[in-house]
């Protein structure tokens, strides 16, 4: 006999629907949804009972954009996989897929197996790997289609960052050509980091140094010029396109153009675009730095084009890009040289409560937070149904939600590890009640009850948003 | 104690999911979807089991666009809600909106109950009521405002057809400033048919009276000007809008960079603009009557701007515009003058499975499907989450599909009341199987089991698309 | 032996060329150009020898949209032929192209006889007429044929102005197919009427009766969709097409959708639309009227969308539209209902001070600013080569145009019959000095030396700018 | 007294006039321009008469693009800039803009003087040079300012060619920037050669060798994505930007996206993209090499878009590119692999001839040929009025064209020294009869006149096509 658990008296939503139903979970999978008030529900009885009344249960939010424990800049991003899920499993979020580096000169399949190891036994939710792939030649082209595989179906590349993480044109054209083959999905840095650097270095040569310079330099236009050129070299690859973390005007600008002709390209956006501006780069003491991140913030007149785009599915996801760095000691390593300072927000945590915000707000649906959080992720990176949906044999990653709840986002209340918060001081109504993964509490009515080493890591299948 | 029905072993489609899942049938509602192998699945009992395997268990369509017993140049489309309503299950069709006409010089109201009574126990399946509006008056306006609270949210107007449905830009724009303030949708007939109606004279005049110079002088651009025109007016009244059977690539691209933009604009369109043609229209000996209908039948190369839009969303419903009328004594009153050729064509029978059809073909996928035949008509309209859709609390309106099985279309076999077919002879794969109407089969297992008076009307709630 | 004027020392500007060159005028022609110090400029004598020394040698303007003693709303536009032509005079315009008028009911004939006569032996400089035609019938498409050949190439058509001179579509649409065939050009006034119509309707009733309102009720996106559907009807017909008193920054977006598609679509403004706006429109204590014009006087921000398209070429001429009422007497006939005030603002005499002052602002060079103003409208209405340019064989239209000189805008000042001046007060840098008619100066270094009659009428060509 | 040539009887056509008048010309300059039957041009006397009865009277060309003794892919161009310049004179070009080349680690100094050296004493005609930018590094930046100053006032960058003229993309931002200062115009060959590089390559790996593999990767998409990657960096830079030898529709695209933002981008296309195709670069037995030249040959369909952008003034000027390499000895090169075929068609005999012909087709008008040939390319690389016009004070270049002769394009009968013509056989209506560099003639009816030498350099002022 199996364990059970029932969730009664819940609204469920989906991207699809927003049900009164109960919730029966078996052995960890969503076993079935019976209508309030039928002969099949009343007739279920649970080891456990959840009362979920004037709460919502929804899937358990899907980033598909963190990175834990990444090197950056000479420093490591302070959440580690143990600290990071943790704080991810209290914001709602129940899957993650981060990134594996590929060091230069060395292998994928080393730069995973090191991402293997680094993740093994920490994370108290389930996670995956996308692949960093910094160096495109003709071998990691053949490992790439053994890391398909293997479940790792998702390859970032960057069009910033030379001698880092870049790739040239040639490189980037070919590992498109191998995903059109192999099933794998590139996604694209788009900024052209060619021109930006020559733009950083004639700032810091005036001596623009503080950190809103990061912003003037890192310019709207040279994101979307890179969002097209990446456009176009898929399109004579003949693959689909991701771009992460959209966040100019213009940008979108070109994913609508694409899109319009029916190619498939697909954008990603971040709360960070959504909700914070240049204004806040532009904050004084060097308070800017904790804004610092690539893409950049933009004008706040940008925000709008980005909320029409999620409205209008030219945008399809919204992930975190969690990647924080302490103020003291990480941030302050680009005092005086915007161009040191490490690149990256905190937010796995914030991620859910800002979109429900802005489901109250008015920007998008319920349905369409869903959406937006988990169901597109999980289908386009390969991880549906088993996340990102309330369905009878999906996981059972649940989250029940208190939409009334408000609370005020802040460094001193949130768990991430990270001495500051980007919304520090923002009110926001909704709040995580109880996230169940696989069917677990991990969070038990704002008691976290997980465990390190609870989640597991889950392989992927290829891109389902394409069907 | 309900009555109850179990679907087993079926692959259930929905707009959103594909699942192996058992549904539970309680007194016509869906109870409650399990996972197969589950306990919860294993302990179900009913009173009827239905084995699915090897089968879809697909929600029943909803054709949102019929015209049952339609006046239309002195004469009436050939299939009543009897024989209308019998056919559309036989097709997997389980609701349908038929359009209450507003006769000039009389009241909405008067209209509306001549077709409440003209539907009254004839039909086989649940159907629904729009409203056409001949004369926008302030009268009208008002009446616009109760028929919403009454269950008739929307309302359908003509830019074409001068003399007869006609409204001018005035008229339109009144109407649409008043769905904004009491939530009704104004479907649109796109046409500037003051114009057309000069080309349709002079081709007379220059003896082109053959049904292919129907064709021709209701020009793709004219098309597409009257849908810019409805967009602008609607703009300006703030009022969403959507737009009836778009069959021309040009119109296409209007909608296209009207959604660009974020407006609530829509479009429909119809089996007949995706898998025929003025190839069509071009049969001789006046066979080309056959596929006279408006706005017309284009050249061939406008379907794929149609199957694109369909799949990004730019247009968002294929509904039939089912209006048959026959060829004999119907379609030949226009021998010799194309104008005199009613306009209309059979086709509540053949939707889902010319839509299948387009799965097997890799136009859209199994999802998309059941979304633009079944769940956002059901939403555009406010039937949801009634209609459209396998949930737990829905109507068990629920189509068992072989999409294994082949057939060929002719008017030999189906069971509208026209003398013809316009898909005579083509091959298609897959096949309704077994029907039920809120649990009840009204086609089992390829007989015909229903009943005329089965089906009832079906109030509506305003558009629930817009959220 | 022939009559001759030379002209020395100035800086010839025309569309094309800025030179330091001669001109020699014999008989009222240009007979030669000559670069200053050849010896062939030195060889020239004259009876007359024009010191051009620090002044502009131009054209004479062309204005292509005047109306005097216009009827409209009940009354008539201030300046008649005389008063009017005078100003032009003054204004450094030599040539105006009127409307003439057909009355509801009568023959293009009879309006037209009508005007030559009321300009017969009036004009300070030389006249054309285009015919607006108010009924498009058989008869009058006919009549259409016979003035192409008598010299009117050119028929208005409104869109706006229902009961007045409004067609419908079917009645542009066949005004355009004859055009097509004939050689005329059809001049839109793009406005959506029947839509405006009822805003009007609406606003009054609400009790906004102010002169603002006009602007309010006249909406951008309705002059936009009239724009729309007139391209779309002149594609259709396989006619040019000329949308007069551009005015809203959507109706330039579509002129260029049309022109990016290769299709012969031009698009004039006026110097109100460049330079003023609802500000003035809502000045207080019912000055607003001074500036009621359809279309409307537009936001501030419009302006730049305007300057752009005179500057990219999808705007190609500045005419005035000038149809002055004064403020006493007539405009004030719509104190307490705006839609009573006449429309029109006086302008023939400010024209190219204006538009030389856009030159001394940076908005357009030189040469463009005698391209919009002379040239183009010149080759548009097929004027020339008589019109618009300084070229050997041109009607010697001169102005000695002084661009260092600086002048207050004033009704004190101005010579155009009306009691006010939309630009009152406006300092503009550059003035006409002297101006010849075919040879003859009109006006002499700041005297008035024309007389009523000098001008001819001037049958025109068709088109030339379609070259 | 001045040396005097009267040219009588002829059509006088500029860009912006056509005039039947007679032509003055004082020591090599056009000194006046005079009606015909004027008494002024009458009483004219001179020591050469030419009689240009039925003839065309036109500016000789200036051809902005060549490249004489050219250095590719370790061989020469075939035309020295003796038999260069005597091939452009019988084909009625009096102007060249050549290309000065930096030699990868020399100066621009050294790279333009060693061009210097090599037209010194051997041009027919009247030249000039571009400079092209191998590396940009703060030396060239610095120099590019004394080049501005010294009459070199265009630089050309190559976004293709990497290993050779290849320009990253932070050197385009840095050129661009510099050129926004100095007044110098980039001008860019837009094709992404990283990626160009990527394809070339799988090709000859998969044996495809032969010339028309030359056209097929070389992807119209990668020469539209450079197009748009070079306009985003000059909006970036605030620079104006030249795009030479547009060939895809594509690209011309994104030009007119561009121009209708009103953004100062300029595109040239050439003979060879407009009268030949792909169908020519599959031309058997390696008869394709003759059309190898990059941007390449596109399939005939991007004809049209490169017609209408002529039209629509979305492309603004016609050079030739012409780059000769005999089939025999210098083509052949390239025998089994395409990628070693010297690039490169010889055309400066032949521009005028075959844009007289597109007026006779109808593609262009008269005035349009003169502009697109002659006006604007001397306005766009600060030639003018020097050059490109018949004015009053221009020097006089000046072609006696015959457009009803016929003739037919051989390399028999050609002047330019390779041994092919890419227009064989092909009959054109319209044939230079004289031609007088600034007052000389170098071609006399049909007999060759000039001399090595005549030809001067012309140092050129900055662009003048922004005013």
């Amino acid at each position: 006999m199996s364990t059970r658990t029932l969730i009664r008296g819940g609204l469920v939503v989906t991207a699809a629907e927003e049900l009164h139903a109960d919730v029966l979970i078996e052995d960890g999978r969503i076993a079935a949804l019976a209508a309030r008030g039928t002969e099949a529900a009343a007739a279920w009885t649970a080891d456990r009972v959840i009362d979920a009344s004037d709460k919502y249960v929804v899937p358990g939010g899907v980033d598909a954009h963190t990175h834990m424990e990444f090197p950056f800049g000479g420093t490591f991003s302070s959440d580690d996989f143990e600290t990071g899920t943790r704080a991810a499993a209290w914001g709602g979020t129940t899957t993650i897929v981060d990134f594996a580096v590929q060091s230069p000169g060395h292998s994928l399949r080393e730069g995973l197996d090191a991402y293997y190891a680094k993740a093994d036994g920490k994370c108290a939710i389930d996670y995956a790997f996308h692949m960093i792939v910094s160096d495109v030649n003709d071998r990691t082209l053949k490992e790439m289609d053994l890391l398909v595989e293997e479940g790792i179906t998702s390859f970032k590349l960057f069009m910033a960052y030379p001698g880092v993480f870049y790739s040239d044109d040639g490189q980037i054209l070919r590992a498109m050509q191998r995903s059109s083959v192999n099933g794998g999905l590139i996604m694209m840095h788009a900024e052209n980091g060619i021109a930006i650097d020559v733009l950083v270095e004639q700032a810091l040569k005036r001596g623009e140094t503080d950190p809103r310079y990061h912003g003037e330099v890192r310019k709207a236009l040279l994101e979307a010029e890179a969002t097209h050129r990446a456009i176009r070299l898929a399109q004579v690859a003949g693959a689909p396109l991701y771009v992460v973390h959209v966040s100019a005007e213009e940008a979108v600008a070109e994913l609508i153009t694409a899109r319009d002709k029916g190619l498939p390209v697909f954008g990603e956006t971040c709360p960070q675009y959504l909700f914070l501006s240049t204004d806040n780069l532009a904050e004084p003491d060097f308070e800017g730095a904790k804004y610092v991140c690539s893409t950049p913030l933009r004008p706040r007149e940008h925000q709008a084009a980005l909320w029409r785009g999620l409205r209008t599915n030219d945008l399809q996801v919204v992930s975190t890009d969690h990647c924080p760095f302490c103020f003291t000691g990480q941030k302050e390593l680009g005092r005086g040289d915007f161009s040191k300072i490490p690149n990256g927000l905190p937010g796995v945590e914030n991620r859910m409560d800002l979109l429900h915000q802005a489901v109250v707000d008015g920007h998008i649906s319920r349905r369409r937070w869903i959406e937006i959080a988990c169901a597109t992720p999980a289908r386009m990176f390969g991880l549906y149904p088993k996340k990102g949906t309330l369905a009878p044999g999906a996981d059972a990653d649940v989250v029940i939600y208190d939409p009334a709840a408000t609370q005020v986002l802040s460094a001193e209340t949130h768990h991430m590890n990270v001495d500051y918060s980007a919304y520090e001081g923002k009110q926001v109504t909704g709040r995580v009640e109880t996230v169940l993964s696989r069917g677990e509490p991990v969070v038990d009515r704002r008691e976290f009850t997980g465990r390190a080493g609870h989640g597991v890591y889950t392989p992927r299948a290829t891109c389902q948003y394409l069907d």
